[in-house]
């Protein structure tokens, strides 16, 4: 406050006066995105292709696209020790950033650790969280390259996974155009329910309540299937970390286009059915930590997709021209339904 | 606890049932060291170099090594709102992960940047540490390429540095041998007096209340001085973030070997002798976050490095044969002191 740019623009005093919940997570990094590129650190690095706004940093390698990506989970925010165990924080904190290296189209190949710790964790918890890692990292072939272990009143674990697209083509969220057919892999909303089932401790039926968790805390990043993409000239996409409809109105903005979304085509699993009846629909359209990849190209290449991946893929709606970030949804009948699926923010 | 291998190993059953706190930082770092290493990741990695263990990670990339560190600072435990502007925090938070790459002899490139933040953060104070960011990124040409927000009860800011060893040499800590002499840049204990004249709140002289504070707050990375030491053949450097005692040891237990370290030699600022008389021996061993660069190599070597460094350079003793890791401190008559300078652990 009270500085010569402040003066300058009353606007940008408002929002320093503000407090990050007020002014909003996605707000607050295009601050601080727009302080970057103002101070032109990144215009003058000469091989970056993708700075902040993407799943993953990009620059050109000696002879392959780089990627970088980072991910905090912090106890109470994304997990809590009474309903995860710590192997499964292991697994999924390292999964949320192989998941980002997927939404690219690339391999990871280096993860870095930085751990913070209350000096009275118990040992075994910090080995179990280990153990969780490592079967990840095994599972995708990553090296446990380096890492830092600082003291913090609560634990939270900050994973950098490096990677590299080898055949220097990557997915990006501003690919898509007018045209374009949508479609995401796996199925939306299971985390959200199995959040549910754990918070709400619902006793389900045993393999119910093992596909939920497993949704909400042992998600399998879709690195196969970013390259399927890949190979077959598909442009854009983006992991559901944030819910299908956040994430596709990422998409649409970095894009500058809309999008159209028939609610009856988005796959949701028969368990969520079965189970959450008519919360099932709000979960997979507002439901974050998917981590399945949503994307769009011509519906020639989804098909070919489709053929040869291991999961399901299916197509939910299509881009259109209009309104950055635009999202419109619509009932088999065609009717146009109100958008109240927000998608997680931090703030 | 009851696991299948702590009953084959009681003695990992005894670490399992340990706090962080009993078992110690570097111990803990140990045991996450041999389970990365006993499930065999790192080793099918084809091309890492270094894994955990070093100042920062390494691999073989296209045409040059490639090198990755990570650190956090945590409120309260590495800076208190209270003695620290954010833009410090911002400058500092991104020049100890800077220094971890001058410790490899290489160029810093790339920034990732995970913030947590409670959510009344003042968007200015998120601004301002940007601005420390971006000061010190300009400085050293760094684009800053990513990151993440996330909640948490405090704030803290963890950054992944990436860069790369042009001419394909490192500095590791493993390549020590008797007969090195050791040498130090710039003072040692600057960090740790300006840390007590903040804490204690001591009201100094105005130009050495501003040399304190920058010590401590505003570390310059030793970049380009590593680059001199990968220049003139020097194979052996680590950062002094520990203290200087400490991080001799983590290079002797690294190298197996032993050093001896004459006191009187020991580069201490004329303003920490002037205002701390006979704690700035201490603070000059013990006392950590200086950010210089601590090697060994020829004498020969290390003159060549002095004469070319536009900072102090100074020899301060030699690498013996020996236990792993011990440090023998003596004074200018020979006798050989107590050491009780341990450095800076978080547990």
């Amino acid at each position: 406050m009270g500085n010569a740019k402040s003066q300058l623009y009353p606007e940008y005093a408002i929002i320093l006066a503000m407090k990050v919940k007020e002014l909003g997570e996605f707000r607050l990094i295009d601050r601080l995105n727009k302080m970057i590129a103002d101070a032109g650190i990144n215009k003058t690095s000469p091989h970056l292709i993708l700075g902040i706004g993407d799943d993953a940093a990009a620059w050109q390698g000696d002879s392959s696209i780089q990627l970088a990506t980072v991910d905090t989970m912090v106890q109470d925010v994304h997990f809590t020790p009474d309903t995860t165990t710590w192997q499964e924080v292991g697994w999924k904190s390292l999964a949320i950033n192989i998941s980002d290296i997927a939404a690219m189209g690339g391999l990871p190949h280096y993860a870095l650790v930085a751990l913070a710790l209350p000096e009275d964790t118990d040992v075994e918890n910090v080995v179990e969280l280990y153990k969780g890692m490592i079967e990840i990292a095994k599972e995708f072939k990553i090296a446990i390259a380096g890492g830092n272990i600082s003291r913090a009143p609560q634990v939270s674990v900050t994973i950098t996974v490096l990677g590299s697209s080898p055949d220097n083509r990557i997915l990006k969220r501003s690919n898509a155009k007018a045209g374009d057919v949508i479609a995401v892999t796996g199925y939306a909303g299971s985390a959200a329910a199995g959040l549910v089932m754990l918070t709400k401790k619902l006793k389900l039926e045993v393999k119910a309540a093992r596909y939920l968790r497993n949704a909400f805390l042992h998600p399998m990043p879709r690195i196969e299937e970013g390259r399927l993409l890949v190979k077959h000239g598909i442009t854009t996409a983006i992991d559901t970390s944030d819910g299908l409809v956040a994430d596709l109105r990422h998409i649409c903005e970095a894009s500058q286009v809309s999008a159209k979304v028939n609610i009856e085509q988005v796959p949701i699993n028969d368990v969520v059915k079965a189970n959450f009846r008519e919360d099932a629909r709000q979960m997979a359209l507002g439901g974050g930590e998917d981590y399945e990849l949503l994307f769009t190209g011509s519906l020639e290449a989804i098909n070919k997709v489709k053929k040869e991946a291991k999961c399901p893929v299916t197509v939910i709606g299509e881009i259109t021209r209009g309104e950055a970030g635009k999202i419109s949804l619509f009932d088999a009948n065609g009717k146009t339904l109100k958008i109240d699926y927000m998608g997680w923010t931090h703030f």
